[in-house]
């Protein structure tokens, strides 16, 4: 069990955090007034406001600095497409079904919650201690809802350890076989379940009115970027290296969400695609800047071990033995860490765990995700795949569409080889559409294949390929139609596919993460929540907080508010009756960081004060200075310590 | 036939800006190397950054300004709150179908088409000069190509013209009798046509792994808003009025999109929802400071006269003669208008049309289009709807839910009424979860009919309501339940249900007007297209240009590109090979509103100069204060003008 402690060290208790964050309107489950939807929740103004900043924050920390081309693709996407980047067969769950009931059980999750509670159980019976629930975040709606104290034997409670250090890596079959050998069953009415059967996690719909076109709401944004590369590349001029970024949403149709804001069925991602030369070691041309991050880092090996320990290592040295494979790997887990200190998250809550090679999607080749600790445990919130060129080959492939980088070599290149020639005046007559696949398909034979398929064309007058997307998949190519002959080709251009590191970021987890990280309580008042946002991402910046209802006091309101509008600073008043404590303390909830009051003194000499949300130390001074200190504290130009440095302090009416 | 010209007053050439457009990738057909899907596009660099600078103008403009209460929510939407809200009946167009061919057409379009096209030809045939395609948004991808010229009876062509002035009002039955009557068949192969039918434009999928939530993707963001009205009425403290703000995708399954990004199947909206009292007039608390801004006004008497004349009017003019009907109406309109011009449309082509009675969303009571004139017509980019007290109402009788303002009265009003007594605690077990929608509709019972049941109870025993949303739509309640009275009420709380204005903006519209209102071409090259953003919201601020590329050159750059990205300026280095005027060039297209040339001079003294892409006038300066005219000219501090004034004139190397 983690023992959570807020930002001052203090235990962390949940409840009051997501009473605050639902209170304060952070966010909302969607249509709660229809009795809501699992896994939709909404933003609301506070919440909404802090992913905006925190996406400003973002794209001037990735989009700007490093010149990428940001894009904005379809959610609606047709089947072919997915079809074609794996996702249509291996983007999915598996379920399993109460016949009687009708419920539906994630089979992964259920087989983990049943054998976890019969060990807990076991425990009991043996009396030794049973931890309180860890809270996982993949165990937030228990299906097991009590346990049982019974013992099992050694070698049974062993086996259930083995199954449910391995519980990521069991496919439909051999969950089902778990499920049938441990009688894993509905654990509230103890009915069989039917076997596990696939669920595809896309949501399906039908494009244009005659329902032809079959599609799906995108499961990442990725792929609108892979199949716009050509004109990407165009438009940076033929310049690689280059990066193309992506905000939006995406979907998952998550077969029982839970965990609150961390497992939801549409949320927001931000994508980068970087497109990389795959020859020599895949330098970054900035890797000198962030070669003395020192990162956390949790590797394979470790985890192999089964252990969890971190190790502190700078990103240079990590690249250098190999670690991490590559420098452009390397450079954006540094950058990622760099974004997430920079908008707020807790140093010691950090760290990149290295996936097994059995737990990666079907399109990666290596991957580091960015955990945050929170109370559910250790959460993905970035993930930074090498997603090799996986995904522009099987578009190539699939489309004919050259995604691929051509570049002059300096020296010609002479390559012996077996060509295919086709004739492509009776070529397209004979394939029609299917042409351009057929083509790419005998494009893609090896030099192995068409040494055979040259003896096939002199024995047969024909050869047969694999063309997947055409038909039954085989198609016939009569002599007339090509030639395979060896050559000595002299290459002046080198042709490659690049390989892509692609840094994700769930924007979602991200805010949950950080809010977690942010959060503690007043010594004077447990009751009281604030939240320590940094002023670049604070949903509002200023509290305008007249001393009372005073009829003197609205133009001063109305002038602070105008002048704030003008520099850009968001910014609310509060008037209401209550008293000045009772106000910064909504506002605390809210984490606005700073609070300018407006009492008798600004009548008089136009000065006013300015509070430090953190501190709840005060200064005092001209409109003017004040909207200064503010702007430089919003941009991150200055630290409230200079401020207060800066300008006189003051003491006088204080919060009650 | 519109005589569209460009900025600078030539005539101008769609096609030419759309090749500019896609070139330049603002923005590019979706899954183009997939064959593409009609009505789906995506936004490369250009259109993206674009969009991106005029959402955050739109933000600063509107939800700054106002203290609008920003919301995320879902688009995934089920069922029952489109149900309720009337876009299942009602979000609909009428389509029909080829038996043959398979092929479907909107019905409406196609009538119309017809019509026009036999117009077209019996002018002909009386040998009249026949117009050049007026490109109507609705028919760029024409069925009907081409003309016959046969001459009409002078009465047919008389009822042809008033058809197609009604076209936008006929029901699908009355477009059936209409193809009938006129015998319209399928242009292509002269086949009969199956009789329309309705056709819902929304995207249905499937929520959950049982299918069992069905669910729609959203027509519009406002339903999320709607229904988080009484938590956002809380977190705004009860104050009246306020309003909530929306900027996300919402989607149309259009049966045949056309006329590029004007009509497509998914596209960013920004919508607010300003929540006002009904009583005194919807007075807006800041609209004196609109008051005396001028619009062109379209009203529905002069529609209705055949004419499209508008009237400049002062908004505070147009109000005070009840032409807009309310000052909160009124305050928006001036409000779009102010926020147009300051992205950059030109004022000579805005106008403000009201809806006519009959072509109002099923929602709306009044409704004024803020129309932008292109090259396709006017065309509606910013709906401005009175939607009155419409959802608030269905969403509160549906659920139950107070969707209602309370406030204390100055004086107890006294009301003499029938009143309905439950008793909850048998209510309860009886109606289950059908309790809140029986309490509902009895609460929402007319006095009248309340009489009329305390009758029924009387002599039946019982009463007999109706419940649309429960069982077969009529609940029986018996007299152990329920007890209706005659009694004096004094309300101290006043309870209403505030009315709603709402300013929709279709983004991908304004972006695309945009592009027509700013594109002109150089007098010397007339191929050399400009695009004359505002600085505010160009994709791109400046175009870091070194004269050669000479070693000495480089620290510069870097220099350059890094002291604008510290300062949130984003700008693009063009180290090319090619000529400085092709450089240029190239950044004209992409709407780069100024450019900083390194010269042999710098590597000197370290002055740079700023050229204006508009005048190609140039300064020269140090570093600083060409960054600080920059960060001016994008924050619309200052004008080029001024600039211009401050900075000494530079005349040398000019682009060739």
């Amino acid at each position: 069990a983690h023992d959570m402690t807020t930002l001052k060290g203090k235990p962390f208790d949940r409840a009051s955090l997501e009473s605050l964050m639902r209170r304060r309107m952070f966010y909302t489950p969607a249509f709660e007034i229809y009795g809501g939807v699992s896994g939709l929740y909404d933003y609301g103004p506070s919440g909404c406001a802090l992913t905006n900043n925190i996406i400003d924050v973002w794209r001037k920390h990735f989009v700007l600095k490093e010149n990428m081309l940001e894009v904005d693709c379809t959610m609606l996407t047709p089947y072919d497409v997915l079809k074609t980047s794996g996702h249509v067969d291996k983007f999915a769950d598996w379920m399993c079904k109460d016949p009687k009931t009708g419920e539906i059980f994630r089979a992964d999750h259920l087989v983990e919650e049943v054998l976890e509670s019969r060990l807990k159980g076991d425990k009991e019976a043996r009396g030794q201690k049973v931890d309180v629930d860890e809270e996982d975040p993949k165990k937030k709606k228990k299906k097991v809802k009590s346990i049982t104290a019974v013992k099992l034997e050694d070698a049974v409670a062993q086996e259930y350890e083995e199954v449910l250090a391995k519980i990521d890596n069991y496919n439909g079959e051999e969950l089902g076989l778990l499920m049938k050998k441990y009688d894993i069953r509905n654990p509230a009415n103890n009915s069989e379940l039917l076997p596990p059967v696939s669920f595809n996690l896309m949501f399906q719909t039908a494009i244009g009115p005659s329902g032809h076109i079959p599609g799906y709401l995108r499961p990442e944004t990725a792929q609108g970027q892979f199949l716009n590369f050509q004109k990407l590349l165009d438009f940076n001029q033929q310049q690689m290296p280059f990066a193309s970024a992506s905000i939006g949403k995406s979907f998952r149709n998550e077969i029982s969400p839970r965990s609150g804001l961390l497992r939801v069925r549409e949320f927001l991602m931000a994508e980068i695609e970087h497109f990389v030369d795959p020859e020599g070691g895949k330098k970054h041309p900035h890797f000198d800047e962030v070669k003395d991050v020192e990162l956390e880092l949790l590797n394979r090996e470790v985890q192999l071990a089964g252990k969890t320990h971190a190790e502190t290592t700078k990103i240079g040295e990590a690249v250098k033995i190999g670690l991490v494979d590559n420098e452009t790997l390397g450079y954006f887990l540094a950058r990622i860490q760099l974004f997430l200190l920079k908008i707020g998250v807790d140093p010691k809550k950090i760290r990149f765990r290295q996936h097994m090679a059995n737990e990666m999607a079907h399109y990666a080749t290596d991957c580091w995700d960015a955990e945050l600790l929170t109370s559910y445990g250790w959460i993905e919130c970035v993930g930074c795949a090498d997603r090799s060129a996986y995904d522009l080959t099987v578009h190539m492939k699939r489309t004919g569409a050259p995604l691929v980088v051509r570049e002059p070599r300096k020296e010609p290149l002479k390559v012996e080889e077996w060509q295919c020639d086709i004739d492509k005046k009776k070529f397209g007559p004979k394939f029609k559409k299917d042409g351009k696949a057929v083509e790419a398909a005998i494009e893609a034979l090896s030099q192995d294949m068409r040494e055979k398929l040259s003896l096939d064309l002199a024995s047969e007058g024909k050869i047969t390929i694999d063309v997947p997307a055409v038909g039954d998949g085989k198609v016939e190519v009569p002599k007339e139609l090509i030639s395979i002959e060896k050559r000595t080709r002299v290459e002046n251009v080198r042709e490659y596919t690049p390989n892509v590191i692609e840094p994700s970021f769930g924007i979602g987890r991200i805010v949950y993460a950080l809010c977690e990280h942010t959060y503690w309580t007043r010594e004077q008042d447990e009751a009281r929540g604030v939240l320590s946002f940094p002023p670049t991402v604070a949903p509002t910046k200023v509290l305008i907080v007249p001393l009372s209802s005073h009829a003197d006091f609205k133009p001063f309101v109305r002038k602070l508010n105008n002048k704030l509008q003008d520099i850009g600073i968001s910014s609310r008043v509060d008037d209401s009756g209550a008293s000045i404590g009772k106000r910064y303390s909504r506002n605390d909830e809210l984490g606005t960081p700073l609070g300018i009051t407006i009492d008798f003194q600004s009548v008089k000499d136009d000065s006013f004060t300015l509070r430090d949300r953190d501190s709840t130390q005060q200064v005092r001074s001209s409109l003017d200075e004040i909207c200064k200190a503010i702007s430089n504290l919003v941009n991150g130009t200055e630290q409230w310590s200079d401020v207060a440095q800066r300008l006189p302090k003051f003491e006088g009416q204080e919060v009650d």
